[in-house]
């Protein structure tokens, strides 16, 4: 094994003399945030209703959770409609010719976050299952990740299922519709004695609707209630806002919400009692929306206390706190609260970003410096500034954004990041890169301060994060390397 | 003519029982935001260069002035080649399969802003003339609207000039194409004596490269240096910014600025000496980045100001104010600093916009209230709040937002806009609704405030906006009716 | 029901006073020639091979029974891979990205006749069953019509099969699919012991071949052998020449032709015993390729002989015989042998007629006589002159001919039709207008004649074709009236 | 130099050991007929007709001479319209949405041949000019080949004319567009007296129309006329009948047909008086339809004839005579007439060739034998055959007919070509190999015979071709190496 100081020159050594392969012409570096896989939403009605229009606000809403590709599936009349395309959810309905024919009792959907690799339709959602006569009998839409999915594919295979993607996703599908004889629950039931990992699912068959939840409630799913006939289930309490649907609770660790023939309204039943509850912290730091509430949590209100905290923490004094736009805003102005140190939104973001740039040279690649975020170089020139971000993943946007403010002519920078050093990646849903390009995996807080070339440098502690959120009912496995399930054999499957 | 009353009753009757036309499928009030045509972009170097790239960064950072549609003219040894489509710059450069082929000495670009009716090809721009071989000899990019294009057209048919497109752009084109005998300095001179209205122009023949202005400046043009054989001209300084550039001068009114194959450097010349400037002070209030510095005045800088003087100019007791993303919040944090009033980002606004939402029926559009902006209810309940935004156009986004601030349950709402009242339309370049439809040509303060349902309501004076900019050295006629050129003949010409 | 006087009347009328409806801008008068649906091959053999370049070859030699679309399924390694599109067979291939794709143990394939109504690409073949993962299981290519289709396919979905297509041959695939558990051959014998009609047909699992053929062997279907592991079945015998494959027998009226995995080659198994052979008698008179040869006669041979006949039967003065190309050519060449008259090829055909013309107007369309026939004047004016025709269907093609040889200049022209009136429509496979558009159930051989305004008018007899063909063991059922199986419900299915 | 026997060792060898190089994938043999580029047509009216349709029936009738691409130029009040796509003529005319925009007084079209390597739209004709405004005002369409369009174009480039295509007949378009102030007329006849080489050219102004052809009248064109103010000129006399245009005269050899504002009808103009005539032998034996007549001979009398010659000049036992369809058939039975051997249809060509077969190995390659030519072995076997071709120009698609004949079992093969053989290559419009590909121009008659491998061969006399065809006033460059324009420096640029 190389010593700490040589991987440490080998970790700087790649940014310095970095050929980016595959990726010549794009401009971005290592994509530098983790990433999360997918919004999910679903809603159910007794009666028809207009699933297009439910399902577009809903999912427009879920937008930031994923904007590579986005689908639904419609039950009508006992029969399952499907459409899923690349996109962006109000492109996607755009191209939609036919809005009547969206009309139905229930609908699914999903939007997608880009992945490198593997942008194949084939692995859009949501998934479905058909019958011998081409006709589909189950669709679901997941978030999160398995992390036994390997080993399952190759049962399953085994046995002679055929498996049309290489998403983890897939493997949820075909092990429900294995069991479907067991009736829904009991197939739910089987598959979830089965997989192990991150999951929060909505589905549907030609009749009914569900649900359902992890044993550790990784990945968020809350429920709400259009009225007492129509439900609906999302990653985020702000899909529950845009359809009108009051919130009701967040479906727990374990659970599976259904319909069935028999009784009226939503059923619910626990694969397992008493199940701990780990949702994602990630999700309060950075993917969720700040107007979204999860487990009874405002997102807005834990940003804004991480900044005070991080204040209390370690201050320092300077002229004006910065926060990067966007999920850093909130945390600056928390922090300004706490310090009194004057808050500015000086560092403007270009809101059209989305799509790397193209660039020919090397040359021109440098050039890419202030096109995503510039200074209003008047306000900050010659000032001490606080620059608080929500995290330090691999480094690089935190070096090029010093080198924007030094140019700028800042006298001081204070680099606040209000979450614990990022150590380890996540099998359980977020797209982070490997330890070897987790810069905080590979330096100390003062190499990494002398490496970024700041005045200051401070990350929000552990037992801070613990206060903000009130519990360690969290999952903290990127803080922590400490993950409430086993790793498991699938970290190389196509998310 | 209708008296008074009248007019107020017929104005609210519309927005109860509007039926919605042609856009019933569209989620969209009648926009209700003013809204420019176009950002350009010029560069020239004596050297060739990568005008792929500059010109991509470039464009992006003016994004912002239009999203429809995209192009670029391209200066290569001696031919000029041109490209346009619909779409975002990093969606136009992605399609871009050989980017070699854009190295030359001169490239100009556009980004073209949506206009509701003519959304044909012909009209994007650069606009381009040919000569007999089919080669283009002459390209420019324009922004602004002339006020005598519709008999300027009529003249230079009767010429037997054909036109291709129905934009104003093209009149421009055509008069320096009749004219280019006179010499390119001269064709632009004779030009602009028979134009009137706005206009900033950047264009190029197969070896010459140029800028020019209107005789009053009142669209933004800036001259910058990425060294000193390389020259850029652009609508606002972030373009400069995004390429690297110094900014060296607004281009003059009535200036053109210019290159000939005698001298080296850019040449100048003011086709009419001691313009007034007039620059429009609504790139100020909403258009322009906040980054960007036009006229030696930092945008961000102006609306800081305007929400401190309208704290002065309006006192208010409140628990929060909150500015309406995201031209709103400088001033919303303007405010915050002048009163001593906790500033929250607490109305989150949804970053995927930019599409309409399809819906087919009225029940369900009524239901898309606030899938743009979504509050943290539990920040405002119950509070007093202090709501800032840049202006008020038509009142139905207002409405709504009050609506919206209503139902999560503020105690009261003050309403700041920090611009005067509009009462009159735009002739010169942005896309404002006639008056009818303008709420302030039709209510004074205390009607509209009833209307709105507000606790008080309070508009930046003119005084204080002239006090804010320094000077009357400004177009205001959005607010005043009195503009510095008249209105002339082609309010109905497509813009 | 009219008396037959009105109803000569009225079919004359529809021709002076036809409104064209939606045809309105196709030149094409109502078809005026029996049509047949598809051309069929297939090939299997114990070694993998090329079958991309061999159902290339063999369904190029059957374009001519269909050009309206193409399709193939490949077997290989135990999976069926199906494609389809619209266009010639050529041009379908030329599409084909990865010919080494096509390497497998067995292929078949099928060209489409033009139907007018449902060119839907459902109704492509060959048609497939999937199972419950999305793989082909089943693949069929068939040619004929079933007359009971309608009613087994109410049957059938009773049951719960679900249609995708609106074709005949889907009652099949969808038959055979359901008593796969039976074995193949059971389930083949179980489908055709419920199905009544014309079938011809080849297909596959996913590791089995098999052809078989109605109780009445109706459509033609040859078997042949490349060598003594790799079998054909095709439509005629022409594509067996077109792989290099030695012709072995005609498939027998109910039989079936299969491989199992226990025995070597091509099993034979007869659903009934000592069926009648009824095989069409218009493949030799129109549709089968003069190079091909149906259980044991040439095709070529039976029209020189027709042409022979006809003389014997009318001997008529004349200078010259003409035949109206393609398939009137060797009737008029034995026709000139028998009577001595000389032959001369003076109708010259367009060889790029396919598609129809898109006329505007009434006006041009009657212009459109010697487009697609168009004869040397100076050899025909002032002739008497014999004209050679395969059938008479409509009547108006005829007229048309008439109408061009009158302008040509000719002094007499004797009409001789070598296949006796038809009276009646087709229910057994070949696309025939209904009673009332035929020309000969609507009038007498004299008022034909008088109609077409020619001074000879003379049809093959009944006697004459059963001599050339050499027995009664066929279908005559267009020119009797008499068909081997019943009407059956399903005329009105699309075919 | 290599000596005689080695060029044949040399010739010989290609066949056996040749790699195909870039057309592996095409069954094609290097082609082996000689292939023409395009036929033209052209109508004018002093009325506004449905140009539509008659240009339409026109290019049909003129399908056989180019199948790769078709377009036409309309001029309707004054201004242009052109059309242009790759396929066929119906299918050309499918794809217009809007017929009647194709009003108007005048219509020129082409049909053009596919050419190896340029399949480029910038080749596809009409050719047009525009001027300032993008508005087309001359079109033409040309069938011929210059000599001199290389050095001329090089003199154009040098005076600042820019060239878009690569064809020849751009140099035609550009000089008409740069003399067009010597008025139409003069600008054609400037253009005659530069240009060199075969053409017939068809063309319109914004408001004329006009014909022209080269000084030896090398390539056909046939003049027309509907009624008295209704013209029209095509490649061959097959299109006046096409649009019931009665025939007036073929164009003269260096005459200029046009129209002017100030008289009636068309005009006339001989550029120079008395020109020789010397239309292209080769159009009668091969590239014409057997029904045109071209200088007021009949092609199928020619064809005729020259079987009757062939057997005279070398008569043979046998006991059937075959022509090779479709052009060996009127001189099969012109030689059966001649000789009492009976004349058999029993070479099948299959109508649906027209795009190459793509064949993944060298080994299917070799299959490709009677795919497009199948015998009817029955009427063949045993005896004692003459093969009647129009000519031999590879030599490969004579020796595969031979492999077919004799696998098919006939006796004695006897070939005859009813043309003399080809020794050079054309330069005057005829797409043929050069020398070293010419079978003739690299072996004796009897070496052919040989190599061949029948038992006899023979050529149609050079003066029995100049008897039948009744005059030297013809161009027998390929027969002779005797040109009536000297070769010029333009052998190599693309047709």
């Amino acid at each position: 094994m190389k010593d700490l100081q040589q991987q440490k020159q080998d970790y700087l050594k790649q940014f310095q003399s970095k050929t980016y392969g595959r990726n010549l012409l794009k401009s971005d570096d290592p994509f530098d945030a983790p990433s999360e896989e997918c919004g999910i939403f679903g809603l159910y009605s007794e009666n028809e209703l207009d699933t297009f229009s439910l399902s577009q606000f809903g999912l427009f809403a879920l937008q930031h959770r994923g904007q590579e590709a986005c689908g639904i599936s419609v039950m009508n009349k006992g029969r399952i409609f499907n459409l899923k395309d690349e996109g962006l959810v109000l492109d996607f309905y755009k191209d939609i010719r036919e809005p009547e024919t969206f009309m139905g009792n229930s609908a699914i959907g999903h939007t997608r976050y880009t992945t490198a690799g593997d942008k194949k339709k084939y692995n859009f959602q949501p998934f479905f299952a058909k019958n011998e006569y081409d006709q589909i009998i189950l669709s679901i839409a997941h978030n999160g990740n398995l992390t036994n999915a390997k080993s399952l594919k190759a049962e399953l295979e085994a046995e002679g299922v055929v498996f049309k993607a290489t998403s983890d996703s897939e493997v949820i599908l075909r092990l429900i519709q294995k069991n479907l004889d067991l009736g829904l629950r009991g197939a739910i039931k089987a598959t979830m004695e089965k997989i192990e990992g991150a999951y929060s699912v909505v589905g549907m068959t030609r009749n009914k609707f569900f649900a359902f939840r992890d044993f550790h409630g990784i990945r968020p799913l809350v429920l709400g209630a259009i009225d007492e006939k129509t439900f609906v289930a999302a990653s985020e309490s702000v899909a529950l806002d845009a359809v009108g649907a009051q919130y009701v609770r967040d479906i727990l660790p374990g659970e599976i919400v259904y319909t069935n023939e028999n009784e009226p309204g939503l059923q619910s039943f626990l694969v397992r009692e008493n199940c701990q509850r780990n949702i994602c912290a990630f999700e309060y730091i950075y993917f969720a929306r700040p107007d979204s509430t999860l487990e009874g949590i405002n997102v807005h209100e834990v940003r804004e206390k991480s900044g005070m905290k991080i204040w209390e923490q370690a201050p320092v004094e300077a002229d004006i706190v910065i926060g990067v736009p966007d999920s850093g805003v909130p945390a600056a102005i928390g922090f300004s609260i706490a310090s009194g140190i004057s808050f500015r939104p000086v560092l403007i973001k270009n809101r059209y970003v989305g799509r790397s740039f193209i660039v020919p040279t090397q040359d021109m690649r440098e050039r890419i410096v202030n096109l995503k975020l510039n200074p209003i170089i008047s306000e900050i020139k010659g000032k001490r500034v606080v620059i608080i971000d929500d995290s330090i993943v691999r480094g690089t946007t935190s070096k090029r954004l010093v080198k924007i403010l030094k140019k700028a002519g800042v006298k001081e920078i204070h680099f606040r990041s209000v979450s614990p050093p990022i150590i380890a990646p996540c099998y359980l849903g977020i797209d982070t890169p490997s330890k070897e390009d987790l810069i905080s995996a590979n330096m100390n807080v003062e190499e990494l301060r002398a490496y970024l070339g700041v005045d200051s440098l401070e990350f929000l502690s552990m037992e801070n994060l613990i206060k903000i959120l009130g519990s360690t009912d969290h999952c903290f496995g990127c803080f922590t390397e400490k993950y409430p399930v086993p790793k498991g054999d699938d970290e190389e499957l196509i998310k």
